[in-house]
This record gives structure tokens, C-alpha cells and sequence, in this order.
């Protein structure tokens, strides 16, 4: 959430360039979103400023959490999902900041784990050089392990509260995780109890062969970049199965892709809007293309498809291997040129250009046949295209059966048919 | 902040214990607070569960960053300010989480940076041992020098926000801050520009030699503790000579002693709430004195002095200078028991008992000789306490023409008489 996934949402929209700054368009978009009984916002983290974030408003610019918290207090039902880096943070911290989120907001808490891969953010935490991908995930996983290690810390029950008695908590029920793992040493416990639903929900958006085994070993949501059914279909399916082969049941995992929905009153409506952001955003969305799958700008044109073999004889390549491998994919699948990709393929995401009823066909089909148990609305431009898919498409859906008409328990676990965290002490 | 400063609150107090976890409890406080038109909320932060806090709820369990957050959203005018250690954070990640409160809170953030004592809290990160008292404050230095000057790399204006014209920021205003020390390498810039008021407001805390000199440099507001006149009155005459001798302006630097009122309708009254809440902490403010001065409690007898020696000879005390020597200093020059100690020494801080008027005149005593600038407000239990104060004193005060009828303006720095950070670049 910022202005918009798109790079022209900022000049094409109405309102000041300034307000992703204001806690007033965050409040609107939420209020607008749990109106419609989405399950969550979820906000992206940038931790530092690059060149590109002087062109336009930073998704991410602000502390995720900061304006989630904030978000805790304007609104209630909805789930509130920060993304926060695991290179770059220590896990006490991070595990006692989503755990204060999750208890204002009665247990409406979730953390997107990611791992860090831009050497502008190195450099602001004195690290020279990143982590190699596959050490950046090795820390990773230490580091998911220590925080739901202290989150499930104090077991339920461990707040006692009896004034009369003087018994604030029962000792017997908290736990220290005395960690001491390669790169983390942490004793707990945590400083706060268990939150209405247990702990935060757990996100990943891992896609590659250490990122999906960190998903299907701790993850509950997996938020992914998939632009093809197929595609999707087979990620999900080996998810689960990765995560079945755990021990875990492949339910308790949820696989949501995300989308770009770009809605019109009619498709040429739609492909007009479409048409008014790309010119906003000028070589912007090309620029960003080049750099998720690795090459100079100057390698792609817009007449020609992807250069695969430059692509994959980058073996410097760092970065996410989920974006990069779905325009890959697509490019090899279907053919289309470069400018075709961009239409399909909206700043990585899956996009679709059309109608209400062309987007609700689409996400059906996606939900039905079992490639996606939900997606991740990745809204062009804030707040007019959030309000045209609830205004538009929600409607649709639930008329088909697909979407809620209200949210279903108090917690984003309930809500997203989570179960809650075992009542036991979990040493990693 | 939390169920109250007095150890026995949350036991005394309607209302649940498990209040401190939740939002409406510091909605509440929040708006009592603004609705008297005081400064700021103020928030501790505590990295660790200590066993004391399996005893009682925890002033600063949750973490302030999100709580004020929170407070962001249901207030408009009370300033907001957060404590965060410079010993267990990031530079780049504190400034930019401060930074954002400030944003969403249009000028109201401040950050009180301190340094981490807790053992305890060493056992969460990964540090076998603390690094002692002088050493902490060199990184503390280093650090909120390196968080100003990404608090000030975007100057005014650098936020152009050209729609039509396609400019968003002024590269030209925007500067990395390059910064290589001894302990921490952050280039820069910040995520984010200016805020209304600038940068948050700095406090801190620190009473030593080292902590007086960090203050005298960089603090515009200093809370401290300080349990006599002729004390406070030194203090505050030697920071503001430290602070002009460093070509500072002494009006600057706002010093606020920490101060825990326990207001009665009548002097009995105060009398019989303060023995009310005693009764309920039992022997834990006795406990707490014992840790805040370095000496086993065993080493304490109520109906006699403090053990000056035996403290002066703990040469391994590692913790906060400023508690530990007004208790020592109230000790010597008054001759009182630990007894007495205890009841005007409330968890460190002086403790007035008595009427509204006893409280006010005690306020405007220390303010009108030129001790304290304003006061930290430590209230003995939330809110009953905060109401009696509001209710009370405020009146009082405005009275006297001591204490403002209405914000006088809409940040946090404009409210308290503290000008605006230089629009310049300063690399630290």
C-alpha cells in the first residue's frame, strides 16, 4: 500500500504527492477495505532510499509497523500485516514489536518474513556485501524459529491477573527459549503473553528451493508472484506437499498469489486507465522489469520477448527468484513480447485488465481449481482502485459464493481459518 | 506509562491487570492527558522479562513505538514520546521508525535515547556482557548523532510533489549521510523527508559525567531524577552551562525532573492512598530501592539510613548514576531513614503526598526558582492518579499562570518552545 502499484498511480491520481504520508489516506484505504470484509492490509518495508524512490512515492517508505499500530486504533476487524526484514533486525526486537501490534489489535497481527537482498539497504547497516541468497535464507530460518520460540513463550493461562491474591503470572507457564543457535543467541522469554490468537500469522514470499522450504516448514500464508494458472497451480500443489511431508496439514498453509486488478466500467474503460498510468509512468515499469530479472535496460525491447539466456547466464543474480522466474516463465510459455509481458505481468504480479465481472472470472477460476486459496490485491492505484474491486468485484463473488459477507471470527487466525499455536513451550 | 509508577497500582486500581495490554486503557490516558492540554505521553521500554515482571504488569512491556502509534490515530495535539535504547537497535532503523511516528502523527514524535543496563536484556541479544557504563554512552554518542543526521538528509522543500510536472523529489536536496565510525557505517539517506516539526524531539536521561555531556550536546529536553530543590536546581544550572559552553542556546535544553504525585482531597487522604497502594507492593519498592542503588536488600533496614559506604564501595555498579545518587544524596543531607527515604523517593523520583495544592505549590516552587523547566509526571496509578492530577493540580497551576490554557501550537517542538533543527545537511 502507498499510492498505488503502479508507477504512474502517483501523478494520475487525485490528492497531494504527500499522502502517503498521512495517517488520513491510510485510515480510508483501511476503512475501505474492512467495509468490504477483506481479511488484512498488508504493507511492504523499504529500508533505505534509492534513486527510484526520488521519482515517485516509496511504497514502504514508512515503518510498516508504525502505520499498522496506527491503523490498530482506527480500525477492528481487519488483519494487519507488516513486512519485516529478517537480515536486518534482531529477533527480540522484531518478536515483541509484532507481539504489541498483535495485543492492541486483538490479535489482528501478522509478519511477512522476508529476506533482505538490496545492497542500497547494506549500506545503511554497516554490512559490505550482502549474504548470498542461500545464507541470507540459513539466517532466515534461525531467525522465524527464535521468534515464534518467543512468542509461544508464555503458554495460555500464564497471566493469572488476580489482584485479590497478588498473583500477576504463573511462573510454571513462562518459558525462556535459551537459544543459542550460528547466528543468534537469545534467552527470552518474550516480555508479553500470548495475544487473543495466539501469536502473529506467520507470512513468507519465498519461491525459490530455500525459500519454499522455509515456507512449508513455518509458514501459514505464502504470498507469491505467479502469472500463469499453471504455474500457480503447481506451486501450491508442491507447497503442500513439502509442507505435508513436515507432518503439517497442507491446510494449515495458505497459498496466495498476488494480482493487479486494473477495473473499468467496461474493458476499453479499464484499458484506458491502464493507458493513462503507463503514460504517468513512462520507461518506469520497464526500468523495474529490467532490474527483477537481472539485466541491463538496454537489453529489453519492448517488440521482443525477454532475452532468456541472458537472463539465466546472469549468475550474479542475487535478488527474488520468484519475479524473475514467472516472467521467465511467461515469456517461454506464451511467446509474448516484452510489452506484452508488462500488460500481463504488473510489476511482477499477475494483472488483469478488464471488467468487474473479468476480474471475478479470473480469480475464480484461480480459487476453484485450486491454484490460489486466496490472493494478495495488489490495488494499481490507492484508494479509487481498491473501491472499484469492492465496489465491482466483491459483489461479484459473493454473489458466486466466494467471498465472505462478514468476517467470521474476531482474530486474522479465525478469519483466515488458522488454527492457534499448540500451548506449549517451542525451543528452536 | 502502565497500570501506574507505584508498584501496589495494579492491585489497588479497578480495572483489570491485564489492562496494560489494552488500547483503550491507553486511548484513555491519552485523551485525560490532552484534554488538560499537557505536553506529551512518555513511554518507557523494557527489553527483557526480568522476574519482577512475573510480579506485576510491565511499565513498557509492550513496545512504545507501537502504542504511540496507536495513540497517533485517536489523539491530535499531545506529543508523542517513545524511549529506545542506542545499546540493542539499529541507527538507520530507529531513526526511520521515529521518523515515521512523526509523520503520522503531523510533529509530535519525541525519542528518548537511552542507554541498556539490564543484564538481563544483554541475554536477549546475543551479548555476554554489557559494555560498561562509559563505554555505552561512547556508542550511545555515536548513534544519535548518526539518527540526526538521518533525520535531517532530506531538507525543507526536497519534497516537490510536482504532479503535473513529473517531479517528485529535488535529488539536489536530499543527501546521503556517509557516515563511517567506530561502531556503526550508515550511508544514507533516511526513507523519508522532514516532518512538520523537523526530527522528533531528542531526550534523555543520563545524570553521569558522560550522559551530562551527551545532554549538554545534543538533548533538547532531559528527565531526570532529582529528589531535592537545591539538587535539581545544580543539575539543571550545570547542563545549560555545558550546553552554552558548546555554543548551544541554554533555553535549548528543557530539564524536567521526574515527579510522582499522590493527590488526596486532603493531606489523610493522599496520606491513606499512598499506605493503600503501599500494602499492595508489599516489599517491592523496598526491593527496587536495593537494585537502584547496587546494594543486596538484605543490606537495607527501613529505620535506618541508607549504607552510604557500602554503596560508594560497589565499584562494579553498572547502572543508572542519577537514581542511584539522589537517593545518596537525600540520604546525606537530610539524615532520613530508608523508610522515610521510600515515601519521598517514589521509585526514584521525588514523591509529593498531599493535596492538590500541596502539589502545585511544591511544582511551582521548583519552576519559579529555576530547578525545573516542566516535570515528568510519574503517575501513581492510571488513570485514578492522572484525573487527580488533571482534576486538581492543572486548575491550580493555570491559576497561577504556571501552566498553558491551550496547546500553542501544532507540534511537539512548537508546543514546547524549541526551535526548529537548521535546514542543512549535518553529517555526524
Amino acid at each position: 500500500m502507498g499510492l498505488g502499484m503502479h508507477l504512474g498511480a502517483w501523478r494520475h491520481r487525485e490528492g497531494a504527492a504527500t499522502d502517503y504520508l498521512d495517517l488520513d489516506y491510510y485510515t480510508e484505504i483501511a476503512k475501505v477495505a474492512e467495509d468490504a470484509k477483506l481479511h488484512a492490509v498488508f504493507l511492504s518495508d523499504t529500508l533505505a532510499l534509492s534513486e527510484e524512490n526520488l521519482q515517485r512515492p516509496n511504497l514502504g517508505a514508512l515503518d510498516p509497523v508504525v502505520v499498522l499500530s496506527a491503523l490498530a486504533a482506527s480500525t477492528s476487524r481487519i488483519g494487519l500485516i507488516a513486512t519485516s526484514s529478517t537480515t536486518f533486525n534482531e529477533p527480540y526486537n522484531l518478536a515483541r514489536r509484532l507481539a504489541s501490534l498483535d495485543q492492541l489489535s486483538r490479535g489482528r497481527a501478522g509478519w511477512n518474513a522476508v529476506t533482505t537482498f538490496v545492497p542500497d539497504v547494506a549500506a545503511n547497516f554497516g554490512t559490505a556485501a550482502l549474504a548470498e541468497h542461500d545464507r541470507r535464507y540459513e539466517q532466515a530460518e534461525e531467525f522465524v524459529d527464535v521468534v515464534v520460540a518467543l512468542w509461544r513463550s508464555w503458554l495460555d493461562g500464564a497471566l493469572v491477573g488476580d489482584k485479590a491474591g497478588g498473583v500477576f503470572a504463573d511462573p510454571a507457564r513462562v518459558h525462556p527459549i535459551n537459544h543459542a543457535g550460528d547466528r543468534f543467541t537469545v534467552r527470552g522469554p518474550l516480555t508479553l503473553p500470548r495475544s487473543p490468537q495466539g501469536h502473529p500469522v506467520l507470512v513468507q514470499a519465498g519461491s525459490s528451493e530455500r525459500g519454499r522450504a522455509l515456507a512449508a516448514r513455518s509458514a501459514e500464508i505464502v504470498f507469491t508472484a505467479q502469472n500463469t494458472l499453471a504455474a500457480a497451480w503447481e506451486f501450491s500443489r508442491d507447497l503442500k506437499a513439502r509442507a505435508q511431508a513436515l507432518g503439517r496439514d497442507p491446510d494449515d498453509l495458505k497459498v496466495l498469489p498476488g494480482i493487479v486488478p486494473i477495473v473499468g466500467s467496461t474493458r476499453a474503460e479499464a484499458q484506458h486507465r491502464k493507458a493513462e498510468l503507463d503514460r504517468f509512468a513512462g520507461d518506469a515499469e520497464l526500468v523495474k522489469l529490467a532490474v527483477r530479472v537481472g539485466v541491463p535496460v538496454s537489453a529489453l525491447d519492448l517488440d521482443k520477448p525477454l532475452p532468456v539466456e541472458l537472463i539465466r547466464a546472469n549468475t550474479e543474480f542475487n535478488a527474488s527468484h520468484g519475479f524473475r522466474d514467472a516472467a521467465v516463465r511467461l515469456t517461454e510459455e506464451e511467446g509474448l513480447t516484452v510489452r506484452e509481458l508488462l500488460y500481463r505481468n504488473g510489476g511482477g504480479h499477475l494483472q488483469v485488465v478488464g471488467t468487474a465481472e473479468d476480474v471475478a472470472d479470473e480469480l475464480a477460476t484461480w480459487f476453484t481449481s485450486g491454484a490460489a486459496d486466496g490472493f494478495n490485491l495488489m490495488i494499481d492505484e490507492l484508494p479509487s482502485g481498491l473501491c472499484r474491486f469492492t465496489d465491482g468485484v466483491v459483489p461479484l463473488l459473493r454473489e458466486r459464493g466466494l467471498f465472505q459477507h462478514d468476517y467470521t471470527g474476531r482474530t486474522l487466525r479465525e478469519n483466515l481459518g488458522l488454527r492457534p499455536p499448540p500451548d506449549t513451550p517451542e525451543n528452536p
